[in-house]
């Protein structure tokens, strides 16, 4: 089992700001070692396409100091499923009504700092209602062709991890299919 | 300029086990703010191309209690640059010798909850050297061929944030240059 593989001796739950650190002492194989970890909510990410493209949004981003272009992206609530999560969050960012959500996996943003886990997504939509998001001046939308899509990606300016393992996850998908994306 | 878009008013630096976190307050367009996050070590994943095929490694990572596939990876010690932590570290993980080492560009893990950003690299290598990592029982290496990279990648085996980046970017770029990786 792999939650047996490491012994855990004693947990310790720190605080600090918004976060929990976990500061575990382990038994490995009769070794006594330590390993502290940032424990990150789960999320979603959704690559929303409609009839325009896909739709890009442009964010500020205070950690880095940087703008930077992502996909829709959002926290998944105590109780509520990935999926429920992934039409919500379309939903409220954009506008548009999902018709068919595919699940393109999970993925780790970052396993050796934070146990952080992001589900995968592509939204397919065509009927937008309205946009409940309160947009500030820091967030700005476009909506884009595959080809944009990956120039961005190529030249730097989008560098969203969530967004990047979505996008190869569906480039591989629709290879398989026989189709490019 | 970026780093001015939001007024920082006071800045608090906290501690909890090995992490280092940013607690601020801000002042936007007039309006209070506050925004905390985790200072991560910026750090690299490189694609080791062989010979033989792709390096991958197969870890145990304790924060998510599961194995991974993932691409060579390391953190960039203060005073290197990107460029010599990804031979460092390629040398160090899989005792290959980098020949030609082309640089994919960076992105930001998760930059909501984090500042993290990782370069990305491709290493052509042909001379192995030795493995100067003591592999544990919870590291084993596999190399493959790009086929079964990608098998991985769809069931879900590989799910490292990183690895799933670099490899997004070595293959758009493979196409730019009319082939596929």
């Amino acid at each position: 089992m792999d939650t047996e593989l490491f012994n855990v001796v004693s947990s310790k739950t720190l605080h600090a700001a918004r976060f929990e650190i976990i500061e575990d002492e382990l038994d490995i194989d009769g070794k006594a070692a330590r390993y502290s970890f940032v424990k990150i909510k789960p999320g979603v990410c959704v690559i929303v396409e409609t009839p325009d493209g896909f739709v890009l949004q442009k964010e500020y981003r205070y950690p880095i100091k940087s703008w930077t272009y992502e996909f829709t992206a959002g926290t998944i609530d105590e109780g509520d499923t990935p999926e429920e999560t992934a039409r919500r969050e379309t939903e409220e960012e954009t506008g548009y009504i999902v018709d068919e959500l595919t699940a393109l996996g999970r993925f780790y943003p970052s396993f050796g700092p934070t146990d952080e886990v992001i589900y995968l997504f592509h939204a397919r939509c065509t009927e937008k209602k309205k946009t409940n998001k309160e947009y500030t001046e820091f967030i700005t939308d476009e909506v884009v062709d595959k080809n944009r899509v990956e120039e961005l990606i190529i030249n730097g300016e989008f560098r969203h991890g969530a967004g990047l393992a979505a996008w190869l996850k569906y480039k591989l998908m629709a290879e398989r299919k026989g189709k490019s994306v």
